[in-house]
Order: structure tokens, then sequence, then C-alpha cells
């Protein structure tokens, strides 16, 4: 794979390769790093690659890669820039020919997101989006659980992503990830719902199967001088008469990454904590509670196909992000081969995730901004 | 004291006389059980009592103890009955000279609540509210904590009571505590706001110190057939600039009464589980996470003064009920004696936190009908 | 009931009155609270005992009581004095006609202990004895689930109780708890094991239905200057072949009351730990983890006769010993009336468990002293 | 690095291989995968290597490599065969001048492990055995804060490993693991022991900086039929006084890999579970219980340079052993151009934890013979 962004200072870069090459399928053949060619050639040799495949611009990459004859060059793009810094890559890559493994958000809006599906199909090429909690084996349990109708009609979904690092302006300060996040202009018309509130939509509406209908939003800003969201609390509606809630959060100070998912059924309900992925807490209305673990022999195929240890040897977010890049590798493959993957590779979040997310952002600052329910 | 309600099926009739007498200062003396007398005579052998102090009706009581010598006579009334039969109770108690310790919610509405109000008032009573939750030491723990300004200015809450026994339509049964909660003469305009909703609500106002200044309820019936609602979801905003999120639900399958607060300012967050009550989480924004313990030393006198066993020995739910009434009948006798009571037994919930909880029903249901955001 | 012991400073006399009353079966009509009469009357005033039912001498309260007339004289009598001060009262309580429920352990060593088992034959007297954890619902769900070979063989047993108050020695202080345990002439030839290995030791044999064949025992004392063990590290062979470790320690500086039991079978394990007495977590061979809970509806009958609230509102310590009195007090009344007792309330821990503990206590310290196994 | 072992049905030759690469400083570059060519070949397919650099046997395979020049040849061999074929390659790599990674238990005996450590010290090469939980960030944060004294003197050490998967007899069915763990001549003397029970001893010695100087063993087979132990219980006694268990189980049915670490000062103790690794639980004795988190800002050093993720992204098992091969690489690298790593990167068990976890093996295995304490 060739990488555009995650250059010094990118912690998402390194988190994509370590995934990249976790599974010994995919290397890091190429980069552009940064939009400034001294900090690419940094991290392209911390990659220890040669200094003719470290690019000046993704441009360059891309239409040099396209050169080099198959089997040597790239076989796809992955794109760890900063949102507004998704697009036009993207689209490139695709149009050169290659396919595209996206950090999220897709783009900046949903208008960004819907030319980009478009070129998608246009140039028939793959395209994987990195919502990483989907990739951990027991939301895809989860998952199974809910389409096999073990919880019945879904009733109530409650997900949050409550996290503390914004409790200070630390976007005022050099800090890496919080300067480009903190501005609209890299970072599109949100903070907190497109950083973190896309991932909490997403992780929802994968594992329940559901699809939000309308949603009532209140988007906050509480740290004072702060130009974007900082919180984000809101009421679902989901299309099969579903409720729930969903918030994300950047100033719960104290927290980490708390992902946590409960859906609700007539039979029962499901909760999932990524911050102890390894299990999956099952509450029966008639039964007692059960708890299903990644690695036992006691998951769905599923859950097993995206499992690298047995049981009791914890698996974490670097092999839930790989899951993501080995599906999606193994669809490319089967691809240029013509044939079909298994069907276990084709589970990844793609660019239709990556339009739903954008149009969820849209959504819920129409909503917040005139304090009124909004259909999605 | 003297028990109005309770009688053969009643749940919280016991859970009242185990938290009334816990402590050895108060005993149960008298009855009017049931609106059906067989069934409160019943209920009186059950508890030991005379046959001359087990009433056929409240009336009967309260003027048939008001006749016996002080010390003999019963020195409050426990109201345990549904909604519609506190307020009568409530009022002939008061007016007739006794103090009361009554169920929540604290009446059907706030208008009924705003009169109950002005006769504790004129009367001088007494008025303790069972709003549990509030009595586990844990609880007046994280109070004290936000009190001295250790988390900051709040900036967030979240509070949820899911529970999952109203899945199926049991109020169509002959289940006595759901038939009369799902029934709108009985139980008011909600089931699931007014019977759990108000303990989230007071919960969060009582651990923070806010007030809830305007929200925005979705409340919903999600079992077919159902006449009130068992879901409901909210936005809140706080007097201070806080955002909220309060969610109550009772078809969230297979849970149990899992109350959770977690509420966070600038320099820390809290969380609260009611089922495993003994500890606090506190999440530091600038620290390593701090777990306090009921029964350790390093908690607050207010929290030690409502524990009764040592760090380690878990205490529950009847502890922090038998809190709320030790804390009130203190009172009561220091009312008697013409003193003043200590500090810490004056942290019991009241009327007033009964007519709020009455306020956020009505608001809860404006809202949630007219689907905007309503002061309160 | 009339109680021995649980003067000022008393935490475990306390403890006691609020379990035998919990349930509006049982009063505290007298009581012999100190060797100092001055201090026996300050107890007895804070329980508002009438001025001539509090004794002097408990040789004064059993003589006395034994002449009022039945059903005004205490049932039984309870003792929560140091170790050295159970057998006379206990004794003397059988022999004029008494029950008796008596803290743990039962005497100073397995002689008395065995004077005392042979009274209680000739007396025919119910004696109960307080070890308290047996008195917990799941843990008598976990004995159930035992007894009915959902486990099958039980190959494996670890029981621990890790407290850290005696991390610094406090025997040497005023502290009333710590300084007669820490003498041998009021303790007996242990601490650790005598005060908390026994309630470990019957824990292990009460829900696994094994008898410990011969252990292997290691105490030590590892505060500076104390005299007796603060520590103790056991491994056991049980009578079906099974293989086990127990540990108790008083220096596990940080931990509370961390009781818990481990048991494995062939087909799965049972955990359970006593500061979140209310879950029981199966953890089996050929299926998902399960995890039961007290008060809800998957549980055996025995341990839904020990619960008073419905699951999710959370019962602890004083619970599970009010457990033990209601029972030993129903059959008790049983034995008045000539009946046989519901077979759920004779499920309490007896003499002859405490004959069994001061057995066990003989034998750690006969092991640890000669460094090689024994048999018990 | 060039693996010997790993071939088809390996779990732990991945397990080394995903270590290994995650960081991108090392690559697989050949490898002699198992004794039959053919297998050797299948799994050198799958990891892309060049069919010349997949060797028939391992002694080719060093002497083909060290003919190759530097940069190009493999750097280290990792060692990945059952126990028994641990010495061989061992001693012909180091012999030969390579590097060594190896998998735990180190040999056979203490014997092969003497001669062993002797060859290191002769060639002056890198030895590093996998303890892979040693690894982990939060159990080198343990070792921290007892080595700066944070706990004051230790007392008390707990160590436990249960797993569950040979409460059936796997060894008689064609299970690759079972079956040489199994057979004395590939595992040795011991089958629990060897293999969790030296992880256990390694952990317990590697974080308290304590060496066990006695111990009193109880091996056991459960599992009828069976040939070695698979239950194995300790008492403890460390070199500063300390008193200690440790045991290890095969048979705890339904167990995982229940990883468990507690370790008690004067001060307070500390608390690590595997199979939630990112947390330290540290209960002080003079203040709230503390919880430090892996990727926090408020850990050692030692534990930021072995973690990669921030707070709230689980790390786990892999991870952990990721550690151990990038420090040993690192240490590798350093040792070519003869500088010193940095005193983080020599943090990893090397052979002296092999020699010293054999030492153990045959203890307690004479201990339990005997039934009798035996000096370490």
């Amino acid at each position: 794979m060739g990488m555009v962004g995650g250059g010094p200072g990118s912690f998402i870069g390194r988190v994509h390769y370590m995934a990249a090459i976790l599974d010994g399928q995919i290397d890091l053949v190429c980069g552009s790093f940064s939009s400034d060619p001294k900090k690419s050639k940094i991290t392209g040799e911390e990659y220890f690659l040669p200094p003719e495949r470290v690019y000046d611009t993704y441009q360059d990459m891309i239409a040099e890669e396209a050169k080099l004859p198959t089997g040597e060059r790239m076989d796809f793009v992955c794109i760890v820039t900063p949102n507004h810094v998704h697009f036009e890559p993207a689209k490139l890559a695709m149009e050169t020919g290659f396919n595209v493994v996206c950090d999220k958000p897709l783009a900046l809006d949903a208008d960004e997101a819907e030319v980009m599906v478009r070129i998608k199909e246009e140039t028939n090429r793959i395209f994987a989006l990195t919502h990483t909690y989907s990739g951990y084996p027991m939301v895809k349990e989860a998952r199974k659980l809910i389409q096999d109708g073990e919880l019945g009609y879904i009733r109530k979904v409650v997900v949050e992503y409550p996290q503390g690092w914004l409790s200070e302006p630390l976007e005022k300060t050099d800090h890496v990830q919080a300067s480009w996040r903190g501005d609209p202009k890299r970072s599109g018309k949100t903070c907190c719902v497109g950083d973190i509130g896309t991932h909490a939509f997403h992780l929802a509406e994968y594992v329940t199967g559901l699809r939000v209908e309308s949603l009532m939003a209140d988007l906050s800003t509480l740290v004072p001088g702060r130009v974007l969201d900082d919180d984000a609390n809101m009421l679902l509606h989901f299309d099969n008469g579903a409720r729930g809630v969903l918030y994300a959060s950047q100033i719960s100070a104290g927290e980490e990454n708390a992902v946590k998912l409960r859906a609700y059924g007539e039979k029962g309900g499901i909760e999932w904590n990524q911050m102890e992925p390894n299990t999956l807490v099952i509450k029966w209305q008639s039964k007692p509670m059960e708890v299903r673990r990644t690695g036992t022999g006691f998951v769905s195929n599923i859950a097993k196909y995206n499992t690298r240890v047995p049981a009791g040897h914890p698996e974490g977010y670097i092999e839930a992000f790989a899951n993501i890049y080995r599906n999606a590798a193994t669809c490319m493959q089967h691809l240029i081969e013509g044939t079909d993957p298994p069907v276990e590779a084709t589970d990844f979040p793609t660019i239709y995730d990556g339009l739903r997310g954008m149009q969820f952002v849209d959504k819920a600052v129409e909503s917040s901004g005139s304090r009124s329910w909004v259909d999605l």
C-alpha cells in the first residue's frame, strides 16, 4: 500500500501501518506522508522505505506508482490525513485505478461524499473506511445475534462515545490532533460529531441493521472560546420504530474512549464496551445473563473469522483495525483475480457507510441549529 | 409509625418496613394496609400487630391514633400506596398533626403536589419522600465532592435508569405492581417517567446541585397495546449551562435496575452504579482514576454517617432506604424536642423534591407531545 | 433474644442486632453487653431496653430470664463476645434451656468445641453459628448447582479471604477489635486462621459439599512484634480427590473483605465474590459463561427463599446475616411447636460447623508447625 | 528472522510472527517450520517466503543463512517448537553466531538450561525468552512501583494461572497443542508447571524483584488416564521473608487464561489481570484505591515505552508479545553497532529467566514428590 498522510506527530498513521502489516499480507511500499516533503522523508525513513518511493505529494505518488508494473506498484492508497484532505487524494486514486482505504469521516460534508460515491461506482474500486469499532469480533457477534433474530424485534438502542481529552482548549496549543480537529477548514462543520459521533452512529446502525430515520440533536461547545462542538447528545428514531439515544463527548473529563453500545429487543439486550472488547454481554429476558468471549468456541463464524488468538489472550484495537485491512485486502485480491471473496471478508465499512456518516453529520448540525427533529 | 398501603402482594411495603426498623429507632405500631379490610388484617398479622391497631381505612387510623397519648400513638404515617392514594392520606395525616414518609412520585401531578407543599408548610410537618438512591453513602460522597468543587464547573450529566420488567404487557395480567402502574387513573399521566424517570431526575439534581432548566423529551410506548409510556429519552440543559442526557426505560429487556449516574466537570468525572453501590469511581483529568468505597476511612463525614458496616461488607438497597428513614426520624425527634438535628440528618429527600419531580413529569409529557424544548 | 457482649466499641454486636430484627420476627429483649456493668447499661439504653433487663452478667441474664414466663422471656441467647467467652455462656444457656446463636469461631480450640457439641446434643437445643457468607443467596445457589451435579465431579477449589486492616500493629493500640484478636488468651492459638480462615474453610466445604481430608499450612506473622499469625496459606486435599488452595490474610494491604470462592468440576466452574455478592458467575466448559443474579427468576428455590428484594436492588452483608437469624429462628419456632420447619429454613451453619472449624484451626497450626501435611 | 517450528496447526508460531513484524523492524526472511519438509513448505508459502529460504531442517537453515551476506541473512533465530526441540537449535544458532528468541520453557530441565546459559555466555549472543506477560505495560508499571518502594516492604504475593482447556483428555486426540504437552518426551517432566506455572513464577519474580527461596508444591493429575500433571498448587517463601501462593491449573473448567498477580507491601497492594491487561489496580492502605491505565499520561516511562496507542484503545496479547521482540531486536541492533541500547529496551526476559524457570520446575516436582518444602 501507499500512505497519504501520517507524518511526524500523527497517531493514526502508525495505527494504520501496524493494522495493515499485522497479518503479513500487506506491505507499506511507498508514501507521501506530509505536505512538507522534508517531514515526509523523515517518516519514510522510519518505515525503512527506499527514498525514491517517498513522494513529495500524493499526486506524485499516485502518478509514479501507476507507472510501475503490477506486483511492484502499490495495490491501494491508504489515506490518513485530516478530513479536508480525504476527497482529493481518494478521487485521484480511484480515477487512476487504485483501491482506497480511508480514515473516517469520509469527507467534509455529504456533498463531497456523494461525489466520492459516484466516482467509486464509476471506477469500480474497493473503498474501505476505517470505522474501527466494527472490526471487533464481539461487535460482529452482536450483529449476527440480532440478524439471527435472537433478541427479537429491536426496541431500544443506546450508543455512547465519551472522551475527555478536549476538556481543555488543546486546539489552541500545537497539539497536532487537536489543532486540525478544532479548525472548521480542516475538520468540517463539526468536531465532536464528525470525529467520534460518526463512529457511534456507524456502530449503532451496523450492529442493529436498523437505520436512523429521524433525530433530534443538541450540539454544544462547553469549553470557552472553542469554535466547534465538543459535546453532542441526540434522540433517535429508527426505521423499525425503535427509539434511541446517541451521545458523543470530548469534554467528559477523565474518560478515555469509552465507546459503548446497548441494544434491546423483545427477548433480551446486548452490551458491548470497547474498553473490554473481547466480552459481549447478553442479558436475556427469560434466562440468566450470558457472556460470550472472543476466541472461544461458542461464537459465530464471523466472530471467529476476525479473531487471531485463543480465548483469554486479549485482542485489542490494532487487531480490530487489522480486520478491516485484512478483509478489504482479501476483497482487493479477489477483485484482481476476478473471483468472489469469502463472504466473511466482505464485512468491512465502505464508502456507503461514509456517505451515511456525512449525512448524519449534516442532519445533526441542522437539528441542533433549529432545535427540532429532522429526518435522515 | 403507621403504614398506609403495603398489603398482600406489595413489594414496596415490606421494604419500607425493613428500612424503618433496621436501626431499632422506629417500630411499626399500626396500619391500614389495604382498601380491603380483610387483606389489611392479614398483613397486620404478618407484622404481629395487635388487631385493634389494624384499621379498616387510613382515615380511621389517623383519627384513632391521634386520640392515643404521645409516646403510644404512631409518630408518623408511612404511605406506600399507588400514586393516586398519596395525596389524600398525606393531607389528612399532616392536618391531623402527623409527620409523613411517602413513597414517590409525590402525587398524580404538579397541581396536587403544590397543594401538598402548602399544607406541609402550614402544618410545619416533616415530610420525607423515598427517593432511595439518594440514600446510598457513595451518592452522598459524589454530591459532597461536587459541592466542594473538586470536579470544577460541571459540564455534562448523564443519568439512566433501564429496567426490562415491562418488556411484556404484564399490566394485562394480575401482576400487582404492573397493573396499577399501567393504569392512568392510579399512576397518573405517565408510567415510565413517573415511576423511574423521577428517580433518575432526582439523582441528577441531588448529586450535581444543579437544576434542569429546559428539556426535550421523547416518550414512547414500545409494547403494543400498552396505554402509558414504557420508554423515555431526554436531552437536558442545566441552569449553569451544563448539558445532559436522561433516560428511563422499562423495556430494556434483561436489565434489572441499572441506575447509573455520570457527571463531568472541568477536572474530572464521577460514575456511580446502583447495582454496585459501594463504589464511586472518580476519573480525574490530571491524575489516575480513583475509587472510593463505602466504609473506608477515605470518604466524607456525610458518607460515613450513612454507613453501618466496615468496608468490604456490602451494604445495599435496604440500608440506603433505611438512611432516609433514620435521618427523617432523627429530624422528627428533634422537632418534638424543639432542638436542631445534626446537619447530616437533614439530608433526605422531601416534599420539595416531590414537587420538583411532578413538575418534571408534567414538562416531559408536554415536551414529548409537542416535540419541542420546554422550560422547567 | 438476649445478647451477651456487644458493648461500646463492638462492631459485630450491632450487626447481629440489625440482622436479627430485620424481618420483624425477632426482638432484642435483654442483654448483658459487657463485663463492665456500666458499659452494659450504656448499650442497653442505646437499644431502648428497660433497665431491669440489662444485666450485669450473662449468668444473671440467663438465670433471671429463665424465671420469666414463656412468651415474655428471651427465646434464645446471642453470643457476640471475643472467642474466649463463647464456651461458658453457650454452655450455661443450653443447660438452662435456651437456644443459642453464637459468633464464630465456636470456641478456643477443638476440645472446647467437642464439649459444646455434647451439651447441645444432650439438651437438644438449636445452635446457630454465624458463618455469614453462607447466608448469601448466591452462595446457596452455588451449593445447589454443585449438589445437583451441574458441574460434574469437583476437581479444584480455591478459596481466599484477604484483608489489609492488620497491616499495622493495631493490636498494640486501643483498637477494640484488634486488641482481643491479637491476644492468645482471648483469641486462641491463632488470629488470622481462627478469625477469617475459618470463614473461608466453611465456605469451601459448605458450597462444595466436600470435606477437607488433609492440609499443608503455612502460617506466618509478617508484622514485626506481633504475637499471633496474620497470614495463612494452605494446600488442601478433599475427600473426593479434589485439590485446593485456601488462603487468609490480614496483611494484604488495601484489601477490605475480599472473600472469594472458585470451584471447578468436570463441566465448569463457579466464582463468587463477597464484595459483589449478588452475582454468581458460572464458567461452562462447553457453552458461554453464565451469570446468575439474586432476585431474578432464574435461580433455585433456596436462593429465592433467602432473598428480600427484586433483582437489581442489591442485598448485602446485613441481609446475609439476617438469613441465618431468620432461618434459625424459624427452626426455633418449629421446635417449640413440635413441628418440622420448612427444609429451606434448616439451612444455616450450626455447632457442627463450629466444631469442624476448630478442628481445622488446630490442624492448620499443627501442619504449619511441623511443616508437613496433616490429616483433618 | 528465521523461524524454527510453527508449521501447520501451530498456534504460537503465528503469534511470534505477528508480534515480530508488528513494528515494522523485523521481517520473517526464512524458516524451517516443521520436521516434515512438505509441511514446512506449506507454511513457507503462507508467509510468502521465497522457496529457497524455506529449509528442510533447522540445521540447514542455520548453515545456509550463515553463508549469506550480512544484511541479507536472517538476524536471529526464533524457536517455537515443542520443549524438546529448544536445546539443539538454540545451541546451534548461538554457536553459529545467531541471536535467539525462544519460546518458553527454556528446555526440558535445568541441566539443559545450564548448558544453554554457558553457550550463551561463551558466544555473547542475545537470547530472549517469550515470557509474554512481562511484556504488558501495566506489568512493567507494577514492577516500577515496587522498585520505587511505593508499596514498602513486600509481604505477600499471590500469583495464579488457571486454564480449563485440558479438562478433557485432549492429549489423546490429535489436538496439536495438547498432544505434545501431555507427552513427557516432548514436554519434559511436567505439563502444567512447565507450560504455565513457569509463566506465573516468572511474573511473580519479575514484578516483585524478589526471589523464591523455598517452596512446597502439590502437583496433581486430575483427569483420569493422563500421564503428566494438570494442576499445581504451591506455597512460597521469598528471599525477603515474604509469603506467597502460586497456582497453575489446566483443569479449571471454563477458565481461559486468567493470569492474575497480586502483591502486597506495607503500604498497599497491586492487582493485575491478564484478561484486562491495560488496568493496574493499586489498593492503598492509607488512601483510596487507584487505577492506572495503559496509554495515559499517569504512568512510568517504562510503561509508556511499551505502549503503542492512546489510552482507551486496548492493547492486548500480541502487543505484549511484540514488546519482547521489539526490545530484543533493539538490543540486537545495538550489539551489531557496538552501542548501548536504551535502558528501556533491555527489559525483556532472557535465558537467565529460562534457567530460573527450569530450576523452579525441577524443585516443584521434587517437592511434590517428597511432600516437603525444598529450597530453590
